[in-house]
Parts: C-alpha cells; structure tokens; sequence
C-alpha cells in the first residue's frame, strides 16, 4: 500500500469510527479509558521494552539528556499516565448539553446542543505521554483521532497505541477510533493535511516551525497553540510588595513554560522605587536582566536590550524590562510585541485595571496575579489538549468542552417555510 | 506602493482600529451605523452612478441578465440597504457578555467574557449589498473588516465604502476599521491571506472554486460557507400528507438557495404509498425526478439517477429520488453525500427521530420540518453573515454572537502560583 493510500484509509476509518462514538454514551466512554488504564499498567513491560528501542536510537542520534529524559517511560511515569487516564474519566462529559433552547412564533422548538467534533488530527513532538492524554481526552469528548507522534518517540508511541486498541476490542468504542500514523516519512503529514472531507480539526503541538508548516499546509482547520510572550506590567498604583512577589513568580517559578513572563513592563512614576529592589531580587536567584536605557539609568550593571528582546520567548532565566509612561503604552506594547497568552497588570487602581483587562487582547488577563495561572488545571477545566493562541474556536486553555461543536436540533409538527 | 505593501498596509490599519473598535459602545457602534444608514441614503445619487459603471462594463462582458439584476442598484434597493443597516442597528450587542464566571479555592476570580475577533477578512464575490452587510455586521461586533469583492461590482463597492468611511469621520469608530482592497488585481487575495499577524479570520462568500481557492492559500482561520446537499427522509412512520406537504416546500418554495432539498430518501416501506402521490405533486411544478432503480419500478415514467446525482446541489427544479431500507441507511446516506447543512426526517416514531437527530452529522437536523428553516433570520439570529458548513467555531447560521471570541479575565488580590 503506498503512503497515500495507507493515510487516506486511516482518515476513513476514523471518520465511520466517529460515527459510531456518536452513539456512545458518557458510561460507554468512561468503561473504555478505564479498560485502557488498566492494559497500559499490564503491558508496561512490553512498553518499556519498546521505549528501550527509542532510548537506543536517541542516544545513536546523541540527542541531548534533558530530551532522553522528557523520552523516558519507567514504572513510574506509567503509573503516572494510567493515573492521568482516570482524571479524564472524573471529568464531566461535554457531550449532549443543551446549550440554548427557544421556541420559534411558528412553533419550531430549536435547540443548540454540544456534540463531538468528529475526527481531530493531532501532530505532536516526542514525549510518549503526549499520546495517551491526546487519545484519552479526543475519545472523552467523542471524538476520533489519529496520531502522529514524533519520529523521537516512534517505538513507544506504537506501542501504546496497540495497547490502547487491544483494550477497546469488544467494547462499545471501535477501536478505530483511535488511528496511528504508523510511518516516519515526513511526507505522511501532508497527506493529512489535505484530507479535509475526514479530519475535522489538526492541532499542532511542537514547536513554531512545526506549527508554521501545519498551518501553511493543512486545508483542515488548525488551532495552534504558539509560543508566549507574557507580560508583567506594574503600574504607578502598584502595591510594591505584591508586584515583587508576583513578578518573581511569573519568571522564577518554572521559566521553561509557556505561561512564565518574558517581559516586565514598568510605569515610570514607580520605577525608581521597584526596579532595584525587584532587580536585587532576580539578580539572587539568577535571573539575567536585560534592560531598556531607562531602566539602566535606574539599574546601572545590567546588559542592554535590543528590539529583539522585545519579541524574545527565552523559557529560561532571562527577563527584558522596559520603562513605559503608564497604562496606554503598556498596552501598546504587549498587543506588538506579545503572543496574546497571558498578561498582567500589578494595580490598586481600578480604572487602570478595567483599562488593562479590557485593552490587552489576550486570551488570558489578569490583575493582581500571576501570569502562570493560564492552565486548564489551574482554572478548574480538568486537564487541555494544550493552550490555544487562536482567537477562533478555542482560546486559552483548550479542555474538553473546547474539543467540541454543537449542533441545532429543531422539532417541527409540519412547518413549512412561506 | 507595490501590490505587496499595499495590502500590508491595509491590514495594519485594520488591525490598528480594531484596537480603537475595542474602547467602544454599544452606543457608539449604533450612532455610527446610523450615519452610515444616513450616509447612503443622501449619497444614493453618487452610488447609482458608480453602480452605472459597473453595470455597462458587465454588459460589454456579456454577462447574464440575471447577473446583470442582482448586480443593479436603484433607489428602492438602496433604501432597502439601508434599512437592513437599521436592522442590524436593533440587534442586541453580543460584545461583553459575560458566559460564565467562578470562584477558584485560592480565590482568583475568572470571568468569561464575550469579545470582538479583532480583524475580519471578507472574500466575497458580486452582489454589492454583501458590501454593506459584511461591514456593519463586522462592525456591530466590533470588530475591524477587510472588504474584497468581485471585480464586476468593484465600482459600487468602492463607493458604498467611500460613504461609510465619510460617515465615520469624527465619530467613535475610526474610520479605519472598514478597509477596501481597492485593486482587482487577484493577486491581492494571496498576499491577504498571508498575514496572519494582523488579521484574524477569512470568511469566503461565493462559489465552491473561491473557498477551495481560500482555503488551500491562507494561512489565517477561515470559516466556510459550502454548498447545501440537504435531504429529506421520508420514514416509514410518517404522517403522508405531512410528508408531502414539507417535501414540496423543500424542493419547491425556492430551489436555488443552499437549504433546499436536492435529494429525497424514502423508507422501503411506505414508498409504494407515498412516492406516486409525491411525484406526481412534484410533476405539476415542474420538478425533474431522477430516481433509482428502486424508485423507477414504483414510478416509471422517471429519469435515472446515478452516482453524480447523490452529490449534486442542483439549485434548480431537479431532484434525486432514493428508496432506503431504513433509517440507519438514510443517516448513512446523508453522512456520506450530504453536506452537512440541513437535513430532516419526518416520521412520527420519537425513536427514529432521535436516532436521525443524534447520528446525522448536520449543522442543522429536523424532525417534521422543512429543511428551509437553516437561515439566521428564520432562528430568530438576525441578520447573519452566512451558513457555516463549518464545525470550528461556528456551525449553521453564523449571526453576530458567531463574529465574537472570548478573552479569560482574572481578578486576583495577590495570587501567586505553587
């Protein structure tokens, strides 16, 4: 079979195994994931023999060891994904909610209720866990998908794959409904891409050049989920102890992620007053701290900051600081410059704060808080497929309920249009 | 200014003023609209002669006299125009809303909040109203709109803007935030849909090679606006007068428009009883019946239907004729062939009407109506900007709530994370 067909007849086979998860009910669903937990702790034998095989190659390959350790599945981690399985099965089912009803003068009864997607294609880079909690929450939501991990994680990500479709044989789920790009060959993702009549929706999870190539490529839909430039901006009517709590968190909690402030933006009337302190503080944990010229008026042995820095995503420990003129360019600035994630204003200023939260164009905005709170966990939504930095359909934190459609139901007793 | 710039510049503007759009009103949105409304309404004269333009440069082409109609404004059309511009005056601003809203245990308050998209790209092809539609619909979300029509009603195009942009000059709205591309050079639509740094979603209005065309080029969202393959199922519990009295409205009352039924499906067991009734009924209108082999043993002065004929919008007096065995093949049936639109059954049997309800996979599903009802007015909407075929973000009647997002906004007094 060549690559064409091979990836045409796993987008058809998901699609006729979405129709058949339409009839699933929530209990269907939850008896499956739970059957699929359960084989993954009976197999994790098997499936750390089959990591072992893509430890070997990666070490060949001589990637890096924070990368073979993101690659690692022991007993543990296992654990810790069959355990992930049953958080998924805790969470509500999206699916049959009636979202609006009304009745029409003519007597129609309308009703907009919550339904699956249908098919979600999801590209993703190499950590194997990656694998369940995709295939778990598509499936809880109702929906089919079909995999296609990185080249990385290959052996491993099969393996789980087999796993979970030995465990929905006999099951009210078609074990079609979970699909796996079982090929290397880069050109298999182009031929998804194109297969709008049987995928719904692609999510890209990886990096920008991943993302950019799925999204200058695909005819189906794509929510991306991109990089985020977040900002802290502390006001004039800051109260000083908060912003140096706040802002040490946004950067030093866990740099590496998506959500960690990049950039703090300062009102210059309370520069003077918070930079040194706010710096000293940075400076003790390690935090390079790359300034404007204003702020190095104010902070003297700091490395400068160009254009670029602006724009910078570091995920480490390095922060970009900027003097502004109050709430106005704040907000001018983080529109330019920032990925629309997640951004926060430090202020006991009310009219400042309504400003900021209704101006920044950003899927998440905050007052008085830190940056790091945009998370399906931490917003109470159970766990996401990711964090989308679309506008369109999902925005923020994407959980189940995003990971579907709706549809409008209409009862008649004989209308007819006039 | 190259082609390339130019249309950069338009869409930084647009974005630019959307951010301007985000500061107002609902009052504001209205008062603009009004003199927009007002502003056609005294310029009407300037309007037909830009129209005349477009009108004898249609007839040079040789161009249909009913495209040579719908291409015509007079007086009456103008002020019809500006009525619908009062119209949408009156619908309700969905900017603002809040969807939800909660309480985490650490205390952050998280709102839901209804938001405008930011910039709308409009592809659309010849009808000049769509000009008018397409920005105050866009504009009464608040959000900033991308115009691009066909090149035979350019003229009137550029001058229904020129009023609008006059209209807004002092007003709350920049005046910016409706954009015209002003070349009909088609190149422009490429670079258009390159810039995904300023404009949030294309919405294509015409013909299947225009969205096809969209569709494959953008690297911005696009909401689709397909073809209507709309079926009615006629079930073997149906009530036949009912049957026959909604089939007709649905092929017959206006077959054109994307939710007429192009195709009729027929339970086994009641065909024998209703089909010669229905065809005959269908016969005195005018109705072409292409029917299956089935079919034409009950009925046999008919054409035959072929494999085409499942996929064809015939936005015409033709309709394809199938006897199914039930309604597991006619849920089948419309998956594969439909377009997802607007399907009904008619049937007094509540189990076959659920099953039909939940497994079609339509924006729109009936049980004794008339698949004619799949219109934003006709839902009680509004006005709406078309009928998505979509299943991201907006699905069926896409009406002002459909041209919003939302942004996550967070209070907190302090929160950081742990």
């Amino acid at each position: 079979m060549n690559l064409k067909t091979q990836i045409l007849k796993i987008a058809q086979e998901a699609k006729k195994a979405s129709y058949g998860l339409v009839k699933a009910s929530t209990q269907d669903k939850n008896k499956a994931l739970e059957k699929m937990a359960v084989g993954l702790l009976k197999a994790k034998d098997a499936l750390i023999k089959a990591n072992k095989q893509d430890l070997e190659n990666a070490r060949k390959k001589k990637l890096s060891s924070a990368f073979i350790d993101r690659l690692t599945l022991n007993e543990k981690r296992i654990e810790k994904i069959a355990s992930d399985i049953k958080d998924v099965i805790k969470l509500q089912d999206p699916v049959g909610a009636i979202i609006k009803t009304w009745q029409r003068p003519n007597g129609l009864l309308i009703s907009k209720k919550r339904v699956p997607i249908g098919v979600i294609g999801i590209i993703y880079e190499s950590r194997p866990n990656v694998t369940s909690d995709a295939a778990t929450l598509c499936l809880k939501a109702g929906n089919a998908v079909i995999l296609r991990g990185g080249s990385e994680s290959f052996n491993s990500n099969k393996k789980i794959v087999e796993i979970f479709r030995a465990a929905l044989k006999g099951m009210a789920i078609p074990e079609e409904a979970i699909q796996f790009v079982s090929t290397t060959n880069r050109q298999a993702v182009d031929e998804l891409l194109k297969l709008n009549d049987y995928i719904d929706l692609i999510i890209p999870r990886g990096g920008e050049e991943l993302i950019r190539k799925v999204t200058e490529n695909s005819r189906i839909p794509v929510i991306k989920h991109y990089k985020g430039v977040c900002h802290v901006y502390v006001d004039r009517f800051a109260d000083i102890d908060m912003a140096i709590n706040i802002c040490f968190n946004a950067k030093v909690q866990r740099p590496g992620v998506c959500n960690a402030m990049e950039t703090m933006l300062v009102d210059e009337k309370i520069a003077k007053k918070f930079l040194p302190l706010m710096i000293e503080k940075f400076k003790s944990a390690g935090v390079e701290i790359r300034g404007d010229a204003k702020t190095r008026k104010i902070v003297v042995d700091i490395k400068s900051a160009t254009e670029a820095d602006w724009y910078a995503e570091y995920l480490a420990l390095i922060l970009a600081v900027k003097i502004v003129s109050g709430v106005d360019e704040a907000i001018e600035h983080i529109n330019k410059y920032g990925t629309h994630l997640s951004d926060s204003i430090i202020t006991e200023n009310k009219s400042n704060a309504c400003k900021f939260l209704n101006e920044v164009d950003s899927a998440t905005v905050y007052v008085n808080a830190s940056t790091r709170f945009t998370d399906g966990g931490e917003f109470g939504l159970g766990a996401e497929i990711g964090i989308s930095t679309d506008k369109i359909h999902a925005r923020g934190p994407m959980g189940l309920e995003e990971l579907t459609t709706y549809k409008y139901v209409v009862v008649g007793n004989g209308q007819v249009r006039k």
